[in-house]
């Protein structure tokens, strides 16, 4: 299945993108979206998230301890770009320039817990932060992430927050993505379709140019058909669908493909099922999911490069 | 019944209108309320208020499940104003350059219910960001909107941010319409004519040049006369009736009548009642409605535009 | 009983007040005090901070129900100055340029009770908001005023918006006129006639020009003599007594002359009396407290000139 | 027991202090320690603090009642610094220029208890006030005060506060002093010495010049050798105790030496001690206060002098 | 065991380092580590964390009870760097200009217990007022320091501070170290190897360039092995460890050996081990602790430079 390609000059440049860096925001959202307007995103956010719980521990093996595993991934791996928070771009970033760096801008530990208190995440980062770590250093940051959790009690701070950051990225040619994830003691399934569709929706109006949702369930219907209602209120906001945790690479690139080609959603967010495996295996997964993602790879053609016995590559 | 003709030289600029931006406040007000002092709201800023409801599920059609739906209908159908948040407008306004947008400055979700917590909703975005949105992209941006939860344990700080926001706004020439709501677990009925009075008088003291009320119920009074309890409190701040949830045809446009003809408002602001339609059926309703609202159209005319039976549009 | 006159330049200036706007400070002063260094304050912040109660109910006639009365009865009767929100001032100033404005800076509805929560009340408005409102419009603004709740919870942030507040109006050459309530789940008695010298004494170290307290009471002591220790404690910063609910005249102008002349207040500041009757007997109402207050009538005067049985007037 | 002289250059200078307003800072220093290092610090904060409790009622002279009884004081007896608010400081000290103000710049009232709630205090003026205000006057501020309630839940916003206010007051050439006060539900003791000396150390921490403490006590003990680890933990900022309640002149005297001469303190902050007394007698006191802080003064020397059978005056 | 030199030229800056500071960055961290990369910390912190707790009482030296033990111990001992508060350095710097000082930034008392409250410390002060006092006195200020307590229900505010703090800091060429500590009523072991493992990781995360742990415990494991987890987690920055309450010196300094040399920690953060001793012997832990750290001596080695038996001090 082709993927079609998206000129550079087709990008839709948002309202709010001053016409001086209108073509920024173009090269920034060709570059992580391969040209395809799809969104293989390597999500590395986990360290504050959730601690050392996904880098260490039966199953896990002992690279993914060392934070510059995540870096090694996404140099040697096939990906769109690396979310993590500034604080890592800035220790290991320079010695893997070439990578497109999304600084993840918000995190929360997981040590309080949801039924204590509604999940709270503030801004670690400015936007100018972000702009003067690039100038100082030259590296790819094309974009910004953040974590909104709708229906906290303190959704009006995350709103607010991600409204500004979403003005202040595009203001600088950068775009952003927003980890949109139903929580607090007010949700009742985080997984619902209908309510993921609500985040969804309340992304565009917040001002995101992606947004990542956990994939629906509800009974046993296919997931990827429920993502549909979700990736319709998205509307012009590209959705993509977390990865989860820790599946087989079968069952993970069938999902990733229903997601996709099934649920509409235009790439991926992936974090463990990525990194909490050695560097080799790790890069071709992230080969494989590439090569579902930017080049309508199916799951078999996935599965090959995942084993080693099919090369892939994107140019440029 | 004729509607009186506003001359763009009546309207009445309020003091704190710098002299240098007097027309541009005149401008916006006479090109939203059509040269009659009167304002047909089209209200879109349920996507966060009421997250995927009003768009998803049965009996709404398919396609309102699409953002943009909100925009073919703003833009086919004769309205004032587009009111919903900078996001969407930032993500769609360019290709439907001649609407009238008026930017929701604050929302929430509802999933966090008033009696677990009293409704908390603050600013996603400033006015200097609505006025470089305008500037980058020519939009017809004329006025913002905020929801103001009179009663709330935070009417503190929506009553500051809603202050701010009309000084602010009328310092740029833009004019802003504020949602007043009583609610809060303080607030015993929503609905209390004299409680909305109260709301509505308390949008004029905060610097509002139109106020949104729901509309008026106690036991089985006639509510358009309960209505003008409000709109005598509302001065010269231009009182709107909500449009509420979904009525049939009849119902809703003889409410509106009344509201109009009987409780004295000087518009309504309606979302779900027209978006919650099909494209046609939606644009023939905003006609109907702004028949009754600009040209002073009974409800039987209206109801034939409404079937189709008749065609209405508004010069310029 | 004649009131001694106040020249213009006997006017102490507080240390804060800068030596280009002393003038200013000065003039403010004598204007709002007719050039006796007392205050007639009719206050008009009721709309947010009572809702409709006060201007719409059995025994308030009609004509109340419009916040346009007020304006008329501002602009009509012989007042020192006019106080009511900035928003209110905005969309009526410009019909009434010949009243003293003192633009009430913070207000909050009376759904929560103190028994559900402590008062707390934000500042809606800024001092440079006020100013530019009478740079562009050439409207009286002579200063400004904020209700201070007095052993409230959120005490603390009301006493540094208030200093903050009365620093700003000097430094503009306004004068501040500060409401102190002791209000809260610790205030057992908001009549003590101690706590409310607590009040007023507090009032001076914050920086305010006037304060305005209730009439203390305590069992049947003479309440003109209760109310000289706060008046002792409020030292050079003028006390003004608030008129209360409603009142036959009789009694009213009874307990204003008892004030200013047991008591030893400065002045009154008087709504609901004043505005909760049509606008003859409101102008006349007014009449006849300036009287008392400017040109130390009588009751029985007093009365008279409520009865419309003599003419009062103020020079300038 | 004669006091070193300490002479201007000898006054250390805090790295803090920018070069340029050293000699303002040493000047200030040297002005109210009447050139010995020692302070006598005059407490006139407490129309917030205790409202009008300490003014007015049994066994206090009527004149106390009024606020200018502090600056008579103030003015004719032998202080090092008249502490106050800012507010009254405009008021009164155009008609008082001789006096050494000491701003007290955070306040609360003493309704909410702590057993309701924990003590929390905001600034009410930031330095620039006090600044402005000095040079539209010309009065003599030498320095700024803050409380600090250690051990309460709002602890960090005053440490924070404190410390911003102590470099801000530095950066101008003034001087602070913190009012040191465990106090909070998790305080168990107020007056324990250690937990006092606790609070000293923390003073000099956030960079204070001086700070303020309640005489400690602990069960029978010598209370002035309890003050000697207090004494120890300020290390080089000047540690002064609180007078406390009212008390016998002869008990009050002895224990004013016993603080400086036995525990080391360098000086005293008196408020109610002084100010609940007649003008004449508040001199005295102020006079006795003097001669054994700043001139090494016995208990029978300073009776004396409080007596009126021997005048007590400090060159300049 | 030889410790390797790390050249200046060789110190990896971080990518948001200006290329202007890039030299100050790699000075400063260089002269805190001593060309080795290592950092031996002297903690004098607690004044502020443990009140008075850590300075006066049985078994602590009576010179501990001065402030100015502290600077004196850093003075004449070999260590890296003294991290204190801004307060106590502009008041004792200027004495002591030879020191390496690292402004600690926030800090809390202990009053207010975890069971209580969740641990709640803001910062006291700018890294643009660490500059000026720097600027203005000369002292070598060579970082800040910053404690945040992970799994507190305030970990959002100190994540925010403290990666504004790192940035900040990095901006001016300094380095920051960060206290990294699981604490709340939502952990359940604070010296849980794998969540200190976590915080290490976030501290990365947050941009620190140390982060200082305390000891991992988990029944009888050997410690330091526990602690590489966190080691590893911390990746490129630098992780110290805490010292502890006091301890023998035999199994303090063999403590500090295993985590350097079995745990993998660049260094170690002490104090209560060392300042409450008296002078002579605090000056011979620093030179046993810094010889482990610095120069690779053995336990019994460190043992003899603490009995006096050797001499041992670094060049520079």
């Amino acid at each position: 299945m082709a993927i079609a390609k998206l000129n550079l000059e087709d990008i839709r440049v948002p309202a709010d993108v001053p016409g001086e860096v209108a073509d920024d925001y173009r090269r920034n959202l060709h570059r992580a979206t391969r040209g395809t307007g799809r969104l293989m995103l390597f999500a590395g956010d986990q360290k504050i998230e959730h601690l050392n719980d996904d880098f260490f521990g039966p199953g896990i093996p002992e690279e993914d301890a060392d934070p510059e595993h995540l870096f090694r991934i996404a140099s040697q791996g096939t990906i769109g770009v690396f979310a993590t928070q500034l604080g890592l771009v800035t220790r290991y970033g320079r010695d893997y320039p070439d990578v497109n760096y999304l600084v993840k801008i918000n995190s929360k530990s997981h040590l309080l817990k949801t039924k204590t208190r509604d999940p709270r995440s503030w801004a670690l980062n400015s936007i100018d932060q972000v702009l003067e770590t690039r100038e100082r250093s030259g590296l790819n940051i094309v974009g910004v992430g953040y974590t909104v959790y709708v229906g906290s009690a303190y959704e009006h701070e995350m709103f607010a927050e991600a409204a500004e950051l979403a003005f202040d990225a595009r203001e600088a040619g950068l775009f952003s993505v927003f980890w949109m994830y139903p929580r607090g003691q007010s949700v009742a399934d985080e997984k619902d379709p209908h309510v993921i569709a609500g985040a969804a929706g309340t992304a565009v109006c917040l001002g995101a140019d992606f947004c990542k949702v956990n994939y629906p369930q509800r009974g046993s219907e296919p997931r990827g058909e429920l993502l549909r209602q979700a990736v319709k209120a998205a509307g012009r906001t590209g959705l993509i669908c977390a990865g989860g945790s820790s599946a087989s690479p079968q069952k993970f690139l069938q999902d990733l493909w229903d997601q996709i080609n099934v649920g509409g959603a235009v790439g991926n967010a992936t974090g463990r099922n990525i990194h909490q495996r050695t560097l080799t295996d790790a890069v071709r997964l992230c080969d494989a999911i590439s090569a579902v993602t930017y080049a309508g790879a199916d799951v078999d053609r996935a599965l090959r490069i995942f084993a080693g016995d099919e090369k892939f590559s994107l140019p440029g």
